[in-house]
C-alpha cells in the first residue's frame, strides 16, 4: 500500500513506483532530505538539470493525530546551496496522504520551448496538462480558477510570480480548506526549483477517497485513537495563548526582554511595539470580522492562524505571522498593522518568502534608498516582485544578494538565509540554531525561546548549556519535521513519548521515544553530510561579522557563546543525550 | 634597508614598519598573499573591517630586469570569498620599489561619517588628506585632477565609482608613464575592498629619490644588469607577436581551433572575428595614429600594449586587450571594435574588471532583456555602472550575481569570478586552471595556450598530461608573480633559470631554478590553505553545469578531463617535478 510519484519533466512523464523498504519509516522531512540525498549530486546546481522536488506529508499525516497536517517539500536550496526542506500547513499533506501517496519526487527539466504545466494527480492518474490559464499569475487568482475549473475540494499547491521568475526567495504555496493561498512552504527558494522545472502548480484531488485505505494501514487503530485523543487535550491546554493570539504572542516577550529586532537589528525593543503587538492584531481581526484561532491545516487543535481583514471588513490575508509582523514592522521601523498585512498579502500572492523579502526591503533603507519607516515605498517595493522588473528580481534574491548588489555588509543572514524574529545576541539559543542549521539562518531548525524546558537552559540569554540544548531541540524538532506535526505541539519530551505511542499503533511493533528521537537524529546526520559534499560546512556557521561586533541595544547582549563550540557541536558522532 | 607602511583607517594612522626577517625574500604575489594569510581572519567579510589590502611591487622591480614592472595588489575578495591578488603594469611598482617600499598594508575602515581619503606617499612622508575634489569622478578625471595637483610626475593608484560603490568587480587602476587610467588590478574586486576602507587614490611621488638607493640592495649590480640585458635579448626575440600585434594575437588562433567564446560560451567561433582580429585592431590603430607596441609599464620589453584613438584620431582607450575584445566582442557578438574600445574606456573609467562586466552583460542577453549583438544597448548598459543604478549595480557585482538576479543559469564562472576569454572545452589545460585556481577562473593562474611547451602537451584539446602540466605552470607562474614579472616573459623553464640568476645577483648568495619554483609553490600552498579556512575548497573546482551538458560547437569539444583528477591534484602534499 502507498505509493511513490515519480514525474520526469525532461521526458515529460510521469510514473508510480513501490515505496522502498527503507523510506517505509520516513516521511516529512525525514523522507525528503533522504530522497533528496539518495538521489540529488550535492554539487549540482539548485536550478538545473540535476536538482529534485521532493514533496511528502508527515508519517501521521492523514490521522486524527493532533495538529500533523504539515507537508514537507525538499531540494537543493537556490538560496543557501544546501539542502532544504521547508513545511507548511494546507491542506494537501492529508490530501496526499489519504490518496496514498508518500512522495512526489520532480526531476530534469523540460527544454526552454516547452510551455509552463499543471500536475493534477487524483486516485486513478497523473498528467501534466498546459498552464497557459494561470501563467504569469498570482497565487491567489491562479487557486481561484483552479479551483473553478477542477473544483473546490481540490489541494492546489502553486508557484506566482517568484516561482515562475525562478527567483531565490521564491515560495510554494499551500491552500488553505477555505482556498487560501496564505500557507506556505516559504523558505528557501523551493518556489523556483519548481518553477526551474516548468510547473505552474499541482492540483490534488482526493475527493474520490474515503479514509478508509489509509487508515488501514494503522494496525491497531482504536488504541491510535485514543493516544492521538488524550494527546490533543494536553496540546490544547499547553497552546491556549497560542489560539488565542495566534504567533504573534512571541512579539510582547521579545520586546520587553530586548530581543526584537528593530531598525534592521540595531535594536532589540521598538517604541511603537503596541500597535503591532497580539492584543492590537486580535482586537484589529476581531473588529472587522477576521478571525482568531483559525486552524492552517485540517484538524489541528492548536489553531494559531488567524484571518485579517482590511478595513472594509474584506478578506486581505491569513497566516500574518509572528516574524512577519516583526521584520516588516519594528525591523523595518512600520507600526501599522494594515502595511503589514497589505505586505503579507503580496508576499502570499507573489510567492515569495516575507522573512527574506522584508530583508531585503531593510537593505533598501539601509542604503538610504527609501527611509525607514517609510511604509508607501515599502509596498511599492514588494509590489515590484510581482512585475520582474530588476528591482523586484534582487529583492527576490533575498536579503543577502540585495545586501551585496546595495553594497551593504549590515545584512543579518546566514549562509545566505535571512534571520528570523529573534535577534541572536538575545535569543542565544535561537542565534545556534541560525548558525548550525543545515538550512541557514533557521529558526524552526530549533526555536530556543521557551523557559525552562532544556535542561538548565531558564532564559533566552543565558550562556551555560544552550549547545546542548539546542543540539537536543535540533533532534527533536527533525523528528517532528518528520512526522507531519507542526512544531506548537511541542518540542518536549512528552511529545517524542506520545509519538513513539503513535507509531506503535500505528506500525504493529514496539516504537520508543529514543526511536523516535533517532529518527530526528539520522535526519539531521544525513543532511549534515550532504552540505559538506555540497562545499558548506562548519566554516560556515557564523553569525554576520556587525552581530559580533556591535551590542545590542537598549539591553547591552553580545552574542558571547565560544564560536569554536558552536562550530564542532554536530561533531562528536550526533550522540544524543536528553534529559 | 626597505620599508612597509602600515595606514590604519580606523585610527587614521600611518606608520613605517620594519620588514620582518621572513619577508625579506618575498615581493609581488609572494608577499601580497603571505600577509593576508598572517593577518586577515580567512572567515572575515571582504567589505568589512577585518579585511586587508596589501600593496607590493616585485621582487625584481624597480630594476632592470625584462619587464619587471609589475604591482601585486592582494586581500580577501569580495567576488569569490578566497585570497585574491591581481597585478597590473604602469608605473606604481617602479615607484613603490624606487622609494624602498616593500609592502602598504591597509588595514581596519573608519567610521561612516569619515570622508573619502587620498593616500599621499613620498619619501618622506605618508599622510591621508580628503579626497573632496575627485570623489565621484572616474579614474581618467581623478587622476588627471590628481596629476595636476601633485605633478605630472607622481603615480596614481585609484578607484572609479565602482570602487566608491563597493562592487564585487571593482578594479584598482594604475596610472601609465602618460597617466592614462589605462592599467589595472582587474579581477576579484580589490576596488571595493579600497572603496570600503575609504580610500579614493594613492599618489605616490618617487621623484625626489633617485635609483641608487634602490639598486643598491642589489649585491652584484654588473653581473645582474648583464644577465637582464642577455635575458632580455632572448625575450624581445621569442614575443616579436605579441609587440606587433598584442594580446589579441590569440583572436584568431582561438577562433580558428575553435575555442573562442561566442554568444555566451554557445560556440567557438564567430563568424564576424575577422572584424575583431588582431590585424583588424592594429590596422585600425595605425590608421588612426594610435599605437601597438606600447610598453605597459616602463621599462617592458615585450610592449604588448596599445593606444585606441577613436575615429577623429584622439585618444580612446590604451591596453586594449584580448579578453576585454573577445568577450565584449564575439562573446556578445559584437563585431565593431569602436564599440568594444568605447566600453573598455567605460570599464577602465568607472573601474570594474572588462571581463565580468562583459559576462554580466552576456547574462542581460540571455536574459533577452537586451539582443546579442546591440552595440547602443551594451554601452548603455555598462554606462549605468558608474551612475550606481540599481541596473549599474548588478552589472557591477559581476556576471554570477547578475545571472541569479536574472534567474539565468547559462553563466560561465567558477567560484563567483568570470571565465576569460578560452572555452574550457578546447582550451582544456586553461579550463583546469579555471577549475582550480586559487583566485576563481582566472586564466592568468596558468594560462595554458601554447604549443607543445609543456611536459608533452602539444594542443590546448589535449587530455593527456593536462593536469601536471597545469600544475607545473601555476607553480612557475606565482613565481613570475612574486618576482614583478609579466608572465609573457613566459612560464617557461629558461624564465626560472634567468630568475635564479638575477636573484643570486641580488641576493649574493646562491638561488637555483628549483629555488624560484619552490617560491611559487609555497604561495600556492599556502594560498590553498587560506581558502579551505575561508570554506573555499576543492568541492568547488567545477565549471557550470552548461559546459558539462554541452558540446561546445561547431568542433563539438567536451570537457572531458575527469572531474576527480582536477579535484584531487594538489592534494600529493604540493609535489613538484618538472619536466
Amino acid at each position: 500500500m502507498g505509493k511513490i510519484i515519480r514525474v520526469n519533466l525532461g521526458l515529460g512523464m510521469s510514473k508510480y513506483e513501490k515505496i522502498p523498504k527503507e523510506y517505509k519509516k520516513l516521511g516529512g522531512k525525514g523522507l525528503t532530505s533522504q530522497i533528496i540525498i539518495d538521489e540529488v549530486d550535492p554539487v549540482c546546481e539548485a536550478l538545473g538539470q540535476r536538482n529534485k522536488l521532493v514533496i511528502a506529508p508527515g508519517l501521521l499525516s492523514g490521522t486524527n493525530a493532533p495538529s500533523s497536517g504539515r507537508l514537507s517539500v525538499g531540494s537543493k536550496s537556490p538560496l543557501t546551496g544546501g539542502i532544504k526542506e521547508s513545511n507548511a500547513g494546507g491542506t494537501a499533506a492529508r490530501a496526499l496522504a489519504r490518496l496514498g501517496i508518500k512522495a512526489i519526487i520532480i526531476e530534469e527539466k523540460p527544454s526552454d520551448e516547452e510551455e509552463l504545466k499543471l500536475l493534477l494527480i487524483n486516485n486513478t492518474e497523473v498528467k501534466l496538462v498546459s498552464a497557459e490559464s494561470v501563467m504569469g499569475l498570482g497565487n491567489y487568482e491562479t487557486m481561484a480558477k483552479l479551483r473553478e475549473k477542477y473544483g473546490s475540494k481540490v489541494t492546489i499547491m502553486s508557484i506566482g510570480q517568484a516561482g515562475e521568475f525562478c527567483m531565490a526567495t521564491a515560495t510554494i504555496a499551500v491552500s488553505t480548506s477555505e482556498g487560501h493561498a496564505s500557507r506556505h512552504c516559504g523558505r528557501g527558494g523551493l518556489g523556483a526549483v519548481l518553477g526551474s522545472k516548468k510547473i505552474k502548480a499541482i492540483v490534488i484531488d482526493d475527493s474520490h477517497v474515503t479514509n478508509d485505505d489509509h487508515l488501514a494501514q494503522i494496525v491497531d487503530l482504536p488504541q491510535y485513537r485514543e493516544v492521538a485523543k488524550e494527546w490533543a487535550k494536553e496540546i490544547i491546554k499547553e497552546r491556549a495563548s497560542l489560539t488565542k493570539y495566534g504567533t504573534t504572542v512571541t512579539l510582547g516577550f521579545a520586546n520587553e526582554i530586548g530581543g526584537l529586532p528593530t531598525k534592521n537589528f540595531r535594536y532589540g525593543a521598538y517604541e511603537n511595539a503596541d500597535k503591532i503587538n497580539a492584543e492590537a492584531l486580535r482586537n484589529t481581526m476581531l473588529e472587522r470580522g477576521g478571525k482568531a484561532g483559525h486552524a492552517c491545516s485540517a484538524g489541528c487543535v492548536i489553531r494559531c492562524s488567524n484571518v485579517y481583514n482590511n478595513v472594509d471588513g474584506e478578506y486581505l490575508t491569513s497566516g500574518l505571522e509572528y516574524e512577519t509582523i516583526a521584520l516588516f514592522g519594528s525591523n523595518l521601523c512600520i507600526d501599522d498593522l494594515d502595511t503589514i498585512a497589505t505586505l503579507d498579502r503580496l508576499c502570499d500572492d507573489f510567492g515569495i518568502d516575507t522573512m527574506d523579502t522584508a530583508g531585503a526591503i531593510a537593505g533598501f533603507m539601509e542604503a538610504n534608498i527609501i527611509s525607514f519607516g517609510d511604509k508607501e515605498k515599502t509596498i511599492e517595493l514588494v509590489e515590484e516582485v510581482g512585475t520582474g522588473s530588476l528591482t523586484g528580481r534582487v529583492i527576490g534574491q533575498g536579503a543577502y544578494i540585495t545586501g551585496k548588489v546595495l553594497g551593504i555588509g549590515r545584512v543579518a543572514h546566514v549562509k545566505g538565509q535571512y534571520m528570523a524574529a529573534y535577534d541572536p545576541r538575545c535569543f542565544k539559543g535561537t542565534g545556534i540554531s541560525y548558525m548550525t542549521s543545515t538550512m541557514g539562518a533557521d529558526h524552526t531548525s530549533a526555536n530556543m525561546i521557551g523557559k525552562g524546558k532544556w535542561r538548565n537552559v531558564h532564559k533566552p540569554d543565558q550562556i551555560e548549556g544552550q549547545i546542548e540544548a539546542n543540539r537536543d531541540v535540533q533532534y527533536i524538532t527533525a523528528a517532528i519535521d518528520s512526522l507531519g506535526l507542526c512544531i506548537f505541539v511541542g518540542c518536549v519530551p512528552v511529545a517524542m513519548e506520545y509519538s513513539a505511542k503513535l507509531l506503535t499503533a500505528m506500525m504493529g511493533e514496539k516504537i520508543s521515544s529514543d526511536d523516535v528521537i533517532k529518527m530526528g537524529i539520522q535526519n539531521i546526520c544525513n543532511e549534515i553530510k550532504f552540505n559538506k559534499l555540497a562545499g558548506i560546512d562548519k566554516i560556515h556557521h557564523r553569525l554576520p561579522e556587525f552581530m559580533e561586533e556591535e551590542k545590542l541595544g537598549p539591553v547591552g547582549y553580545t552574542f558571547d557563546i565560544p564560536q569554536k563550540e558552536i562550530s564542532d557541536m554536530f561533531d562528536e558522532d550526533y550522540s544524543y543525550d536528553i534529559m
